[in-house]
């Protein structure tokens, strides 16, 4: 999905909102788990009450990986039901980053094999493991810049060069320069808000794939105020608030109602910023 | 496997040598075209001609990913047929690196139903993205120190905190404080053999998992040189030199004499550093 399309979507659907699909096996509801795939089923039961309220899902391949040949077999059902939705971007937060032969490999086998439209990598190994997915036209990086957890701490916010300035901009300046708007996008996450201000100056023109709103902390309000850009330049994930917000047969229309108001407050922010 | 366990071996098959199933499908040589898993078919055949040289295995997960749910069946399978010959140690080269409860899964994936002695791993996230595959007996982290490709430069080699220290000693140092010399290895390439020997001063009791030696133009001698320890302490990987030796049928013949002729090499080093 090119980003004139991206931005097509947020406009019409009038939300931000990304959720996460980090479906653990046994927290799958139990009425689900008499379905021959209980994670399939459940992520799709979710797509279907909020592809018309989220612009992007994002499937963490951990949860995936952890459940061997069926889990891939889930990921890609997953992924062809949202599909089949239409308009939705799809992401495969996968973390990657390796060398530039390897990179190529698993750049072909997101965007090639699973046809996800963006993929997030890690920056440690420098530019020739992040420019094997730049440059295809409607297929992104996402870069980790600054992310939610707490050992963010301990190697992003070092300062480098002696300029005083923290690795973690040092890293998304550098990147910016490899690819484009177009098709680099930054993890920035949403529990230390004043960082993702400073992150947004640096980068005024790159979406931010933003995690850490709800179960990690992350105030919603306040990463739009921060972050939000005429573009709208913000894909804000949930994914425990959204899949695990109700119990047993509420899980469904508990999700919708939790991806409903995070899509409420996103419509009114994009209206006072001009964006809609 | 134990640390005691991996020495005994080392000692045992005088050797160093980690082969990389770095298996891209379509390399794979004409005659094994035919079966019904090439990828599978062939990566057995390179362990059965070499299970007595190497006393590792790593296998690099994007060329795996890249072929969908056949390539994780070909992973697991290849898994299952290194452990039927005995004592190998196996690593699943992954560069993985997420959030505490995704690490946990990730964890999951490899030390319980891939059954891998160790996963490489990113160390950007920090801390908790790396002690959920610590403190386990017998499996190992593999943490990411100095990579082999050019890439590394852009942010390996960043002085940090006015110390004038670069960051992948930084967080060398820091990940050693996190696990033990029996669950942390790192991940230093051949490449650039004088921060090898920087590395090793810094963390003298570490297992290193080297790559680069070979087709990325590390040298094997230089490696051995700067690297061993009187535990043996290194674990070299070649990949393409030794499954890609050979062309059509002479390849698995071709991967013998290549891991024959490291083998030979390590073993002279180890009698003459006394660990054999």
């Amino acid at each position: 999905m090119t980003r004139d399309q991206l931005i097509h979507i947020i406009r019409r659907k009038r939300s931000l909102l990304c959720v996460g699909l980090d479906t653990e096996a046994h927290l799958v509801p139990e009425h689900f788990q008499g379905e021959s795939h209980p994670v399939r089923a459940f992520n799709e039961a979710v797509v279907e009450v909020t592809h018309d309220l989220a612009v992007a899902y994002k499937l963490n391949l951990a949860f995936y990986e952890a459940l061997g040949e069926q889990g891939w077999s889930d990921l890609e059902a997953t992924v062809a039901y949202i599909r089949s939705k239409g308009d939705c971007f799809i992401i495969a937060d996968a973390k990657r980053g390796d060398i530039g032969n390897t990179a190529r490999k698993y750049a072909e086998a997101f965007f090639d094999l699973l046809e996800v439209d963006a993929v997030t990598v890690s920056p440690y190994m420098g530019r020739d493991s992040v420019t094997p997915f730049l440059g295809r036209n409607g297929k992104w990086a996402v870069v980790l810049g600054v992310t939610s957890n707490e050992g963010a701490m301990d190697f992003q916010f070092l300062t480098v060069d002696g300029e005083g300035q923290p690795l973690y901009k040092k890293v998304m300046q550098r990147a910016s320069e490899w690819g484009t708007i177009s098709d680099t996008m930054f993890v920035v996450g949403a529990t230390r808000v004043e960082v993702l201000a400073e992150a947004r100056a640096l980068t005024p023109d790159h979406f931010f794939l933003v995690p850490g709103v709800g179960t990690q902390g992350g105030d919603l309000g306040a990463v739009l105020e921060a972050g939000l850009t005429r573009d709208g330049g913000l894909l804000i994930n949930s994914s425990r608030g959204i899949l695990f917000a109700g119990k047993g047969e509420d899980a469904i229309p508990a999700a919708r109602r939790a991806a409903a108001h995070m899509q409420r407050t996103m419509e009114a922010a994009l209206r006072s910023k001009g964006v809609i």
